[in-house]
């Protein structure tokens, strides 16, 4: 039975504050949730309505507590509750240069829009990146917006808050490309990318950061088709175009 | 002075129906309501806080009502109200064949996210295509959500809510060619595309719908990289790797 207190527990997850604190987060809907549950993290608790409850027993033997739609409603991120929401805990992660050195990784400087984060990891994962590393003033990809919007890969990828300067540095010692997008960067689809290394994807607003900026040699320019200067690209459908870019224009 | 009813009328706005009875819809902040003032669009009425006035001026000679900063909020749709508020006229528009056959075009078949169908519009507009034409169960475009996610690329591409199945037969009887992205394609990395002709992409989580695809013969697949089968692209981003490689891959 789900008694009051859990209720006010899953409601307190909705702030980073005590996501922190609990180092859970929640997970909605039954497609997200099979997700999480064939996936290395972490289950506390499934809640779910009946009728849900046997097509969740298929995929994992964490037995669901039955609630209703109205305990269901008033626990729901979503605009419209779907099924089941599950209770996870938040994966301890360390950005670990030796593990990545070899592969192509993302990542994102500042992003503050939880939708566009989520946007951004569920790309990555469609390109085979599985190390996403952000900045510490990125947005908490276990804030319930992020995690919905990613659509499970969340639970497939490795995401890292990390200090990025630290992060370029060792890249640069051990002489692996670091790339940035910029408005004075060479025409990305004139340019042959490496496969292994990081790209850095600036903020919605103001792009990569200059003193991040100052430490990265590599920088590429999505260039625009339209003829007027007002254009603009989301930051998941840049991020996604890049990857794209990398995925086939190797060396 | 703004009054009540001028209230109850931008808030009845949230609704469609009342966006189709005054064929008006609303657009907010700074950036996107200067996009929206040096546009062809007809500007109703600018209702702004004291402090922006001036920087409005220079961009247009409607002169803005002034208001508080508590009546914007009242009337605002967004998070963070950003100092302005503006009603326009929903322009109209009509398919014409005649004015695409030679250019690119969108067509989004039944696009339910009103945040994905603005971030379609901006990335279309990105890549200088200036024609969108929604399937009719697609989310209105006038939504201030989609508004809001073109970032004014709404007021510099012309969006139209036409009959697919006619729209795609006039590109056939022309020999014009018609694309839609389908899990049966052909890899779009290898494949020659054309400069001109219409591009479907399907809706967010069924793709583009059968008794439109029989109409199609040419199928593109963008191909994931990753190991595991259980990876997606968001509909925005699909739609800006498409666009992007129908950009740098023409034959």
């Amino acid at each position: 039975m789900l008694t009051n207190s859990q209720i006010k527990h899953i409601l307190s997850l909705k702030q980073k504050k005590f996501r922190t604190e609990h180092q859970q987060f929640v997970v909605e809907g039954v497609k997200v949730v099979k997700e999480l549950l064939s996936s290395p993290y972490k289950v506390d608790a499934v809640y779910a309505l009946g009728e849900i409850a046997d097509e969740l027993a298929a995929v994992s033997s964490i037995v669901p507590t039955i609630i209703t739609e109205m305990q269901l409603q008033k626990m729901s991120n979503l605009d419209t509750p779907n099924n089941v929401l599950a209770l996870a805990s938040i994966p301890q992660s360390f950005f670990n240069f030796l593990q990545v050195k070899d592969k192509l990784s993302l990542a994102l400087d500042t992003i503050s829009d939880p939708g566009n984060l989520g946007t951004i990891i569920r790309t990555a994962a469609w390109f085979g990146i599985d190390t996403i590393i952000c900045s510490p003033n990125t947005t908490d990809a276990w804030n319930p917006k992020a995690v919905q919007a990613t659509m499970g890969a969340l639970f497939r990828t490795n995401v890292v808050y990390a200090d990025f300067k630290k992060v370029v540095e060792e890249y640069n010692t051990a002489n692996v490309p670091v790339y940035a997008t910029t408005l004075d960067g060479t025409d990305i689809y004139k340019t042959t990318l490496s496969a292994n290394g990081l790209i850095v994807i600036g903020s919605e607003s103001h792009g990569v950061s200059p003193d991040l900026l100052a430490l990265i040699n590599k920088r590429l320019l999505i260039p625009s088709f339209s003829s007027g200067a007002a254009e603009s690209l989301n930051a998941a459908v840049a991020a996604g175009i890049v990857c794209s870019e990398f995925r086939t224009r190797v060396k």
